[in-house]
């Protein structure tokens, strides 16, 4: 299982601060959608000038005028970048194409989608799929949280929404490919402590799904 | 019917010359998605400090996060955001408490919509509600645009996709109260004289609909 950190919310130091302690353990970097829209796409290029061996990834949430966003994410360094699944098929379908155009990846947010959206936008083999509840929401992931059609479709699949390490093995179980953290590391008083601890969870959980 | 202009994927310079001309025209200057993630939120500060007498609405297209998102914009100086209406119902809810906490407007975009959803957001009766064509579907409005359930919730409503001078009169029959209007004005060489032509065109739509 991989393990994808995401900082939000923060001055750009401490994010680069808390990526430099948990970097030994975690996959992917999320440049939060906070910090693109606090201080504008130019947050890639600085983080990834910081990072260029770790994955890193623009949490875009991108609506619409998909090749624009796009492109100008990934010219700043970025190597996934995410679009919304609630979005026209267009925009998620262009997201695809530009990401495909530059060796890149595109994540598909599926925030609030219902399961018929899924099934339609699975057509998009390519990307990367994100159940993922909301924040405002304050809910939080209980049992089995993939869709069946996701499942079914033999996609990556990433999870986000409060994921705690005592979540990542029915995480696993359910289908997810990449974990998602926020606060449980970015909020930590020892941000490498907590990194570790979230990374032997996710190789626990991996160990037990192989046996 | 209020006239909207929307500036998008251009020089901030650029965008302030377009306003300038278009100003004695226009009711609403939109700050369009691609500033907010190109620049960071300071080119709301940016803009408002430009035309502090102009309605300025940042288009923000807030998917989460959204008491932080709508606070910031309101702080940098917006009078108007965007949230999206595919959002969870308490994001949507959130940012019309918060627009309301700052004597603010919310406005919930509509892009992909369905019917169902759309009729339990009309209980957010200060928002203005936003008819909204993807620019990636490459589609335009034609015919009534405004959903049965929208038209008879007598909340405000706006429309936003590709919206030319030819359209308003149709427009205002099905109930929009605010135009928004990107390439017709912003992309002519002649920006004055094409804001004019939507603003006569505007108000000769009005007139038809109180004679």
């Amino acid at each position: 299982m991989l393990i994808q950190l995401a900082v939000d919310r923060r001055s750009i130091k401490d994010a680069l601060r808390i990526a430099e302690a948990a970097r030994p353990y975690i996959d992917v970097l999320e440049i939060g959608t906070s910090y693109i829209k606090d201080y504008g796409m130019s947050c890639i290029r600085t983080v990834k000038a910081a990072f260029p061996d770790l994955t890193v990834l623009a949490d875009l949430k991108t609506c619409d005028e998909a090749e624009y966003e796009f492109r100008k994410a990934f010219e700043a360094g970025a190597d996934i970048a995410t679009v919304m699944g609630s979005a026209s098929f267009q925009t998620v379908s262009i997201c695809c194409e530009t990401a495909k155009k530059y060796s890149r990846r595109a994540m598909i947010d599926l925030l609030e989608c219902p399961e018929e959206r899924i099934a339609w936008l699975t057509a998009l083999r390519d990307a990367i799929f994100c159940v993922h509840i909301s924040k405002d929401s304050g809910k939080t992931f209980t049992g089995s949280v993939v869709p069946k059609v996701l499942k079914s479709a033999g996609v990556q699949i990433a999870a986000a929404g409060g994921v705690t390490a005592a979540q990542l093995p029915t995480l696993a179980q359910g289908g997810i490919r990449l974990a998602i953290i926020g606060s449980a590391i970015a909020g930590a008083e020892d941000v490498a402590a907590a990194a570790s601890v979230l990374r032997q969870a996710a190789d626990s959980a991996d160990h037990v799904l192989q046996h």
